[in-house]
């Protein structure tokens, strides 16, 4: 597939200067256009060794308005990355709605620098391709446009290159921190660079084969291609995004039909206080040591809590973070979205929160708001909420893969437990605060959440990151129940080591 | 200063749970008052050794509500710390505004280890001391509350603790990460920590000593004070934090005494274009090889620049990021601060961008803007900005400190130029996006802006942080000037290593 980049193909400097000042002026207007929509662009500029990639996004920097353009390279991980789920650095450096990020290699990078290096399992490859397909779509999903470049020579340009670069020690190839040396090996590399780009070569994130050879034609083809490709973004602003119909289930509207998965829970289920006392101490004797323990392991755990208001969620956190020391664990409270989070695909946020190696985080409500608040609420559009459980489960997998062991909490409580607990929140005064007018308000979508719920268990409950429904109408069952499931898969995380 | 640690209080059991209740509720209504009334706490939690102060910080998070309040231990540096000026961990954990913040040790770990350790210059200790005395002003000027713990014993007391802990293998103790030994040198420790308490127990940010050999009076004194300390804090909400009075002069309105330094600026200066492009192309050429040399000796660079509208920021920018590989530089753009930066104290997303070891941050527009836009907007109050020299002047050193180059450029060009080229860029297709309606109005300010530009050069122009003024009515004159004064400032720093 790599034979059109062979061709010889140029650009004379005549024709390249007469051509420059209004592509400047074209690329300028539309990345000031797509700014004002609202529009996130991320450019990933890859290919083989020795093609000027750096030379590329140089002039990139130079043509657009460099105010909107942050570039990210790849090189130079840090611990603070190395201690997280490996796209953690890509949620990090996305350009929020309305940039323009350019980034080295992007997510391409791991797997063609593994591959190449380790000849590892084809079938570990297509994972990761197929990982990165969801990737892509869901942040074009979400509004984004992604630009591929591929740059490609023969093998003796680019060998024609190689001795052009090392007479000159001032280069930027002298200066580079890292050479992979894959050129030792260009055609390796280059069975292993079509397997890469024919698997990702979508409708909605074509690559752009450029020939790199000659610096004009492959700048200009580089210039004319992005401007192509945002002119055409631009004219679609305004449609959605997403071409597919959301499938939500149209369900019969009675009484039986509307059971859910938590009208099979028993919420009769009590403990006494004796009992309670004995075993929180127990619990949270054991869950401090295994909090220590998954530390020293370099294990992380996240814990999610989602339940109606009044569930316990707080009482049950307090619980765990009683006995876990302070720093090793973070809360955090999910509110309205600030406007940073807001200018970011929904997931964003949570990614940045996702704790360091042998930490915990423990989220207050999480991600699974699209599927619960944001759906009833109609914050999040059916097509939106909809495809989210796949972008959720495949967060989670992440997750998972990363040794991050991730554990759901559904504090379940019945209708009139909330009325019970909500009146007695009027009368306490350091309760007081925690009702407000929404929160009888939302008693009026009890019936709604209930079938959301059960949606998104049904939906989301996997074998590496499993919902717990904890019956909830009795405080000290739900906390113990939440004490348990957490050490219970701490013990079997850290024994396995898996 | 100890000996009231150890006389031996104590609390009954029955007298601390008495008290419990009542107190829990009254610092959760505080707590959410100052939530209420965006006020930021930090509460830093310091001592000697086997104190129990992690057991203070875990009794806290269970008493306040803990979706407010995140903890902070500073023993695991990362690399993306150590790779910037040391305060910058502590800006990167302050609360944002409503919030609360618990540091272990804060910034009195470091004199501390530090100065047990290596018995360093008393002189160093006392710059330290002085430099966390202009931090917490800061901070507290921003209307944030700081209550300080320190926690004592006697040494019999703590030797007695610490059998106690080593018999205990499941402990806390045992599982801390870093242990200091202090203790075996408690006389030494004691006379630092007193010098240490001493110098920073500060009228708007005292210590408060507590003896913790007993715990219930340990925590008892902890919650009581800190309920004390808040609802203070809460009585003057409102009232401006800072007592001093602006130190504005007054001067006369006269053509004659307005003169400022930038009068005195030789706006004539022009360069040929053959010059121009000859002295670009060896000056890029030299500062590409600087950069890479830069980012080899782990040095950073922070280049500041502003000017009046139109006066060739962008210009001048891009001629130094086209010679910077564009994995080394970033070059941030300061417009209105988004809400995450408007919680914070005003220095705070200066210090967020603040490059790591061996790149460069370019900021166009800085915290300038300070006594600069805002001084002359109103935006912020006169005690405010003319605090700020004090403030900015205190942050550029803590730069430098760190090794970094800090290089401010003013771009100065005169109002006759400003219209031509505001008029050139009406008629200029890719220019027109560049001018706006409120760029018009600012010309009417042009003389507020000459009197704010003559007192910031004059009261920040330091050894250290250099201001330097350039002529930039001709644009290839201004770009030649910068281009030169940053390829010199960087040979001279590297050659020197200083």
């Amino acid at each position: 597939m790599f034979e059109a980049t062979k061709v010889g193909r140029q650009v004379s400097k005549t024709d390249f200067k007469a051509r420059i000042p209004d592509l400047r002026t074209e690329l300028l207007e539309v990345q000031l256009q797509l700014a004002l929509h609202k529009v996130p662009v991320i450019i990933i500029v890859s290919g083989v060794q020795a093609a000027g990639k750096g030379e590329v996004v140089d002039r990139l920097n130079h043509w657009l308005d460099t105010r909107g353009v942050q570039t990210w390279a790849f090189w130079d991980e840090t611990d603070e990355d190395r201690e997280r789920p490996r796209y953690w650095r890509f949620w990090r450096n996305l350009p929020p709605r309305g940039e323009i990020a350019v980034l080295f290699g992007a997510w391409y990078q791991t797997p063609l620098v593994h591959h190449m290096a380790k000849n590892a399992e084809p079938a570990h490859l297509d994972a990761e391709l197929s990982r990165i397909e969801d990737f892509e779509r869901m942040i074009i999903q979400d509004g984004a446009l992604i630009v591929k470049f591929w740059f490609h020579m023969a093998e003796t340009d680019q060998k024609r290159r190689f001795d052009e670069l090392s007479r000159d020690d001032r280069s930027r190839w002298a200066n580079l921190p890292t050479k992979s040396g894959f050129s030792a090996h260009y055609g390796q590399f280059e069975r292993l660079a079509e397997r890469v780009v024919r698997a990702t070569d979508t409708g909605i994130a074509p690559w752009y084969l450029v020939e790199a050879t000659d610096r004009r034609y492959r700048d200009l083809a580089v210039g004319e291609t992005l401007l192509g490709a945002m002119t055409a973004r631009l004219a679609r602003v305004g449609t959605d995004p997403a071409v597919h119909a959301p499938s939500v289930p149209i369900l019969p509207n009675l009484a039986g039909a509307r059971r859910t998965l938590l009208d099979s829970v028993d919420m009769t289920q009590t403990l006494t206080d004796e009992i309670y006392k004995r075993r929180l101490k127990t619990l949270q004797s054991k869950l401090n040591e295994l909090a220590w323990s998954a530390y020293k392991a370099k294990r992380s755990t996240v814990l999610v809590f989602e339940g109606p208001d009044a569930a316990g969620k707080g009482g049950a956190i307090r619980r765990v973070t009683d006995a876990v020391d302070s720093r090793l664990y973070r809360t955090i409270q999910i509110a309205a979205p600030t406007d940073e989070e807001h200018a970011q695909h929904y997931l964003w946020r949570f990614w940045h929160h996702v704790p360091r190696a042998g930490r915990m985080t423990i989220y207050d409500r999480s991600w699974y708001g699209r599927v619960l608040v944001e759906r009833i609420e109609g914050f999040a559009t059916p097509t939106q909420w909809s495809r989210s459980y796949y972008e959720i489960n495949e967060f989670e997998e992440q997750l998972s893969e990363a040794g991050v062991i991730v554990l759901k909490f559904w504090l379940n409580i019945t209708e009139d437990e909330q009325l019970r607990r909500f009146k007695e929140r009027e009368v306490t005064p350091h309760k007081q605060h925690k009702i407000t007018d929404e929160d009888w308000r939302n008693r009026d979508k009890w019936h709604a959440y209930g079938a959301a719920v059960n949606d998104m268990v049904s939906r989301t409950s996997t074998q590496h990151a499993p919902w717990i429904v904890v019956p909830s109408n009795d405080k000290a069952f739900a906390r113990i129940a939440v004490l348990e499931a957490i050490t219970k898969a701490l013990s079997k995380a850290l024994k396995s080591g898996q």
